[in-house]
């Protein structure tokens, strides 16, 4: 008889204790970037709990955690359970690292009840899931399914310190390891993870937990727009190549489209203006912005309207469009049926109520999901606040999450046995 | 016979050895932060200058360089010819510098035609033209007009470094002198003033000089919004509170109100958002807008027209005004009638041509006109280009100011003299 239940005590206690260890911020959240020394205390106590438990450690060439207790059958790959422990630079408590304790509880059941599975399940930190330091986030799952490669992401740089590569920042903390980073060398048979939900759609709707059945698409675009600063009290308006100003047009346009989509979203969030004196008209800007959507059309429809506006403002405006850059571009997906099934089952057999649902935005399993049966387990979290130290989700729902996971683990493994037994 | 011109060679040699000096920049532009390493070298520069031609040189308690030749009556206070030496951060050889140097050409003119003035003659470097660095601009001769308390000036801090004050950096460089900051304590009979026109209007009309009438209006606000930062993409469009798309709006309207103005200016210079990560909204944004306007009641209209267009965006947008800080009120001015005639006459005599216009920014003179009379000499600069590295006008309409300049001081020395003798 396989375990049931996770600790709700001992799972709180991990969730508060580790923000106290490394980065917990005065207002009640969390400042760990990727790589910083906050991130390597927190990885150090990941390490140190795992070697507790017995389990295989090893760290991979991005510096992902790998964490495996044994199985019954060795030839197997691991089922894993993987998330990340880094955020964003103002973020919350749970944003990532709920996702990773429950796989060390999850470990921590399975070895405390001695319920020997037969694949080995390895519980995962990815590194740089939120590229909040070196962008782009999800980064070493995307290396791990081979969608981008090693060297690019070793060079990738501090957005504050453009000498600093995370190479040389995960060799600084000592987590540039020597396991491939490879969906075909270290590989999964399938990929669980928990996390916020980071809306309110299951709040609202007074469900225990979430099953999500995938992502929806995403785009995010770097600009630069370039006028010509001149003086401010001098120089006459009709004359002006105000490089805010277009910006600015810009901005209210894609707040506008975003809300034209209907259920997407369009953001523009980084945003540098240049000079920065207060007698000088701004001459360069730089922004990024991103959009979501789980239609592909209306994605397409959205990035070809803000490239429209883009083009057609620096061209009444006199500016020049000196970048136009689509960093990253995720369709729309789906999660793996026979995962999801799992999912589903375990939280019908726990008696939790749930919904199915999408997530909105990208997770380490987008990644997985591309090259190995992957399925995720939302948890609701207050007002669907995320990325903030307001960030919130009950003990309660936490443990709901977790045995969900449990259960949906144990039930992907029974599947691989069956299936290894049917060969 | 008094002399009639300067030396057209001398000074184009001056100005260009002195931008080689200290703070050229490659793209022919000029760095010269006040009270920075680059300030300090031309400050040393301009000292050793006006002691070889046998001045009494004083640094007054805001730093500013005062440089007097003898006159017949030293009971009479000095007729000043000041300027700047700072620049912007990406700034032209031409604002600021010009002023001092034909100063000091006058000086040295004076000196080698042996030519003894009724009263003293002062060459004055104000610290700080500029506010680039530590705002506000023109601090040192609106407190040698009793406008800004010395103690407040002291306390103005460096934009790029919140614990360096302008009062510790003129200790470090040097420059923190002991002669009063007060037109009473240490006061001028006139100022007369040359810089580049920083527009196009002598330049289009093809006039050697300008002769300026005033100053138009301006006003300088402070403004911080602010929102709730979330998580980009799954933040639902309609409960967002997005301080970055509130703060374009009120650029788009900034500009829109300037064009509407008929002559006037509105810009947002200074403009930063945070927090700077990808999938954060912004929550934060801090910006400064000037406006300028000849006309008094079209300042106050575009004032309320700025300031209810803020306060019903952040109403609407679910945003906070935290900051609404008005931190420059210049109401337009007009130049001493007699100094202004002195201009003219000289303009005239040497068969210049010129046109009377006022000035569309603030400058040091603004400041004396309020307690001394004052006068200023505008000469043609290309395209209407200035703080910008492109900024540039010729050595010969440079020179024409500097003797336009030189004639004003001599008639307005001349009529010293007479109302002296009628005593």
């Amino acid at each position: 008889m396989p375990p049931r239940n996770t600790s709700t005590d001992s799972h709180r206690n991990t969730l508060h204790s580790t923000s106290a260890i490394s980065g917990a911020t005065s207002d009640g959240g969390l400042r760990r970037l990727s790589c910083s020394d906050n991130d390597k205390i927190a990885r150090d106590w990941f390490a140190a709990e795992v070697k507790k438990l017995g389990c295989k450690y090893e760290v991979d060439a991005m510096g992902s955690q790998w964490a495996t207790l044994a199985g019954e059958n060795e030839d197997v790959a691991p089922i894993g359970i993987g998330s990340h422990l880094d955020s964003v630079q103002s973020g919350g408590k749970f944003d990532g690292p709920l996702g990773v304790f429950t796989g060390l509880e999850v470990l921590k059941v399975l070895s405390e009840s001695k319920h020997k599975t037969f694949a080995p399940i390895t519980c995962i930190n990815w590194t740089n899931e939120e590229g909040a330091r070196f962008p782009p986030g999800c980064m070493s799952s995307a290396v791990w399914a081979h969608k981008l490669p090693l060297a690019t992401a070793h060079n990738c740089v501090d957005t504050a310190a453009p000498t600093v590569t995370i190479a040389s920042e995960l060799q600084r903390i000592g987590y540039l390891g020597t396991t491939p980073v490879s969906h075909k060398l270290n590989p999964l048979s399938a990929h669980f993870e928990i996390h916020i939900e980071q809306g309110s759609r299951l709040e609202r709707a007074r469900k225990d937990v979430g099953v999500v059945t995938g992502a929806q698409g995403m785009r995010w675009f770097d600009v630069s727009l370039r006028g010509t600063t001149r003086h401010t009290d001098t120089t006459p308006m009709d004359i002006r190549q105000d490089a805010l100003v277009g910006a600015a047009k810009v901005v209210v346009e894609v707040e506008r489209i975003g809300k034209a989509s209907n259920g997407g979203m369009a953001t523009v969030s980084l945003f540098k203006s240049s000079p920065q004196n207060f007698c000088n008209i701004p001459s360069e800007v730089d922004f990024s912005f991103s959009m979501q959507h789980p239609e592909l059309e209306v994605l397409d429809g959205m990035t070809s309207g803000i490239e429209a506006f883009v083009r057609s403002v620096a061209e009444e405006s006199g500016l020049e469009v000196v970048k136009w850059e689509n960093l990253v571009d995720y369709e729309p997906s789906g999660f793996d049926q026979g995962a999801m099934k799992c999912v589903e089952e375990a939280a019908v057999e726990m008696g939790f109520s749930y919904d199915k649902l999408i997530s909105h935005t990208g997770h380490d399993s987008c990644f997985t999901n591309m090259v190995c049966p992957t399925a995720m387990v939302f948890t609701p979290c207050r007002d669907g606040i995320s990325h903030s130290p307001l960030e919130y989700a009950s003990p309660e729902n936490c443990s709901v999450g977790a045995q969900t996971i449990l259960g949906a683990v144990l039930r992907y493994d029974d599947l691989l046995k069956k299936k290894h037994a049917g060969k």
